[in-house]
């Protein structure tokens, strides 16, 4: 299997983790995002998007998005599972990663603020909207996991919620987030990275980390 | 079952045609957005988030997200179903779902709208920079589903994509993206609004329209 992506990709860092989780070893294709690799057209012919992560099995079938190749790998490799059993427990999983993967990944990544650039607006007002964006999303996922004894996002198993989560804090502290303003977060956060597979996922353990 | 939207949301669109699809009823509890009443004190109490939609079953479960909802609808109510069974299928039709739910619509939602105005984007740029989403995101769509032969997203029968696809298309409509450039696009949305469940989820046909 190989995945593209990127060390400080979260949407990458995801995928790293899962795949972790159900033990798979991949060949990593990092693609420097910076460096617009992921636009090149040989990467736009296997993902149109132009984002990282793609996935690619061994038999060249290839997934893009990230919770769709999380989705794909938990169908495929059931063990451990990534998100319960229950269908009313299943969907609040999925809200909490999707409050994330939708609401506020995408509304601050690399090609946002590019176009927030290019409309004039100055490097300050740049990472105040990144922050801002961060600091709206990570607000409400705490309020949706109040409840939630944890330690992790929904009991004591590492779930799609966690996946989402954890790279989404390390976001959050690099546009200067106080993410002290979330405990419940930082619980499940500190849960999950003492468990190897989140750790060895981390962007700074990555090859292509700078 | 309550369903609680707006009629020109995209997401909250996108869980009526699936309600309809399955044949549920809801109660439909309007809230309207540019009246700000998705931030009244007692809807962020069930949604956190401020958005809609949000559903909520008889029992006072609550799930927010709409592709959440709708896989929950579709785990707990399983004819039609909206995902093929083969995992690979089913991980393409997410993506092409996700996206949408993530690339697309976050990024030209009525919040984020707003904030650009508030930091002094004059009205033509605002719309531009939704143009820019909707024509970049759709693009991407177009080559995703290329080589499927339809009518619909995938086959024949309705999927999860189609249940974002033609919302989306209206979205882009309204900020003047020519969407005759998505041919394949277009296909799928003229076989899906050809289906009961589409027409009668229709933003024009629910009881909060203007």
């Amino acid at each position: 299997m190989k995945l593209h992506g990127y060390f400080r990709s979260s949407a990458s860092y995801r995928v790293r983790i899962a795949l972790n989780l159900k033990g798979l070893s991949v060949q990593h294709l990092p693609h420097h995002l910076r460096k617009g690799e992921q636009c090149a057209p040989g990467y736009l012919a296997i993902n149109p998007q132009g984002l990282v992560p793609t996935l690619e099995d061994d038999t060249g079938a290839v997934v893009t998005q990230s919770l769709a190749m999380i989705e794909w790998l938990d169908e495929t490799h059931p063990e451990p599972p990534l998100l319960p059993r229950d269908p009313l427990r299943r969907a609040k999983v999925r809200a909490f990663a999707q409050a994330i993967a939708c609401d506020i990944h995408p509304v601050q990544n690399l090609k946002v603020l590019a176009r927030l650039r290019e409309l004039g607006l100055p490097e300050e007002k740049v990472t105040a909207w990144a922050g801002w964006v961060n600091r709206e999303g990570l607000s409400a996922c705490e309020k949706l996991i109040a409840g939630e004894p944890g330690p992790l996002c929904f009991g004591d198993r590492p779930s799609l919620a966690d996946l989402c989560l954890v790279p989404q804090l390390a976001n959050a502290r690099r546009f200067g987030v106080d993410v002290n303003a979330f405990p419940r977060l930082l619980k499940a956060e500190a849960a999950a990275k003492a468990i190897k597979a989140f750790a060895d996922a981390a962007p700074d353990k990555q090859p292509d980390a700078e």
